[in-house]
């Protein structure tokens, strides 16, 4: 695991040409690193935290929950001890932020409905480097064309943490953000930020190549995710055991990585036998897409599976089962639509 | 269409000699001919109507409808006329039934937890043709194989027909059977009983390659009935105009078509068109695994897909999409199971 090394500290000359000079002005900053958390929710609120036991000034953009987070903070239970804080700011929308922040962290849901661009402008500025905390294949690309001249990283969580009520989240396990510029590479900043979230208490994981580890992780998401859906919102022994599951999971783990490696990110060939072992050993799970569904809530259907069905056919791969199962998640979502 | 020719006719002894001994007894009969219905429902309490109406004694072996049907006898409501009939007898079971009838109807549904060689047992006699009107493929050799001394035939319904209520039927429009012998053929019993059901009002068209119109049904069936399911119950409407929907189905399509081939029963090159055509000219339709579905009934994933996908299997054709869904759905069951 990388450990990135503070901005904060002193740079010799050979360091600082190979930086942005707007980052140069950053590193001779005394002033505490600014956050915006756009998107709170239980991802949000959690890396709040970890940003502000490293020491970073944390403001947060949330709307349903506005008013409790506002007067009692954010409350949250964790391995790591009590988490509790009281944001340096709390926002109705990115309209209201005076400053713009150094790192803005985005932990919106990618979902239809939701216009992350307009989400964050309003506190993007010149030098703030994004930060994107969300799930799936080619949800950076919005981003980086709408912010041409931000530095963007994309990063990916590891991290089992849920909602419990109303500015109150359970951080269960793990905490890891696996994170790097898109679409590749791994300046300061990255490191920075990784230096951040090793100070506040979880692994920083720098990688060149996150894109790569997104499409690692679409093998297990991908595949199990629509599945659970599909099969009534259902847990992954439920899956896994029913005659004929575990072939069909299997079959569309072949095909994501297919799919990867025509898209320029080759995965180790054990890759789906580490991930059907290791689903085997956990205790049942329902994953992110299957709580959506069965809470009524939107689903990331398009960071999920439709980009990456749409990225296997611009490389002319077949992905005839996860074509499929797009195709049903989206009946599925135009008859839930049509029930409303 | 085949025009059956009654078997009370006289026949030339060059006929004769082509049937069957007990075949030629029967022939001799002045009596009515008599029909033993297992599985009434909206199916067979409907073919009952139509059998009595060409001068048959119907029986009928039903379960939960017992008392409302032995009081009341089955109201029918239909383009044909009011159909609604007093059965010469009701049973609760086939063990009930005191002579062994002519024709024995089959029309209980093909899932798990319905055992039909044990459902007609008591009532097969040396002489009994036993008819199958029911959905799938491969259906029937459960059947031949329990009973192979007696004569086999398979049906399948083109009818739109509904249950109202406790012994009340609508029948809405079509009806016509299209029967044979199982596995191929069609013999004397096939035409005599094409013959009742054109006397009762309805068409029976004779197919010498029954199986063959199995698999030109299951064209339509093997994809949109657990698509339905798997997108929550879904129209056909819906199905087909979700982006991306259309063409699932179609890929689905050629699946079967393929498998169809494979099995030795090759369909028409514009079998797919014809099938999308006329669905998009439909009124937004909820097929019968739909309807099992949302009123919480069993369905007929083996007879309708999962008999299909092991065919499929067995002649080495690939099936990647019927496979997926089928896997799919058997999950969705499993996890329904699970929540009861």
């Amino acid at each position: 695991m990388y450990k990135g090394r503070s901005l904060c500290q002193k740079k010799n000359a050979a360091e600082r040409t190979r930086e942005p000079a707007h980052l140069q002005v950053e590193n001779e900053m005394t002033e505490p690193v600014n956050v915006l958390i756009v998107g709170a929710g239980a991802i949000g609120g959690l890396y709040g935290a970890i940003l502000k036991r490293a020491g970073a000034r944390v403001g947060l953009v949330v709307r349903s929950e506005y008013d409790v987070i506002k007067s009692d903070g954010v409350k949250i239970t964790s391995p790591l001890g009590d988490l509790s804080y009281q944001p340096d700011g709390v926002y109705r929308s990115a309209e209201e932020v005076d400053a713009a922040p150094d790192y803005l962290v985005v932990t919106l849901k990618v979902v239809d409905g939701i216009d992350r661009v307009a989400a964050i402008k309003p506190a993007v500025g010149p030098n703030t480097t994004i930060v994107l905390i969300e799930n799936g294949i080619d949800i950076e690309p919005e981003i980086a064309e709408a912010f041409p001249d931000n530095r963007l990283i994309s990063a990916l969580a590891f991290v089992a943490v849920s909602r419990v009520g109303p500015g109150s989240i359970d951080h269960k396990a793990y905490g890891q953000l696996t994170i790097g510029n898109f679409p590749s590479g791994a300046g300061p900043e990255v490191h920075h930020f990784a230096e951040l979230l090793e100070q506040g208490g979880v692994p920083g994981v720098v990688s060149d190549r996150v894109v790569t580890e997104r499409w690692r992780k679409a093998v297990w998401n991908a595949p199990f995710n629509p599945v659970s859906v599909l099969a009534g919102g259902a847990d992954t022994r439920t899956m896994l055991q029913t005659p004929g599951g575990e072939y069909a999971i299997r079959a569309m783990m072949e095909e994501v990585c297919a799919a990867a490696k025509a898209a320029g990110h080759p995965l180790p060939d054990d890759i789906i036998e580490m991930n059907i072992a290791s689903t085997h050993k956990m205790p049942p799970y329902y994953n992110s897409m299957a709580l959506d569904y069965l809470n009524k809530r939107p689903m990331e259907v398009e960071a999920i599976l439709g980009n990456l069905v749409r990225a296997a056919e611009r490389s002319g791969v077949e992905v005839p089962r996860l074509k499929t199962a797009y195709a049903l998640i989206k009946m599925l979502q135009a008859n839930l639509a049509k029930q409303q």
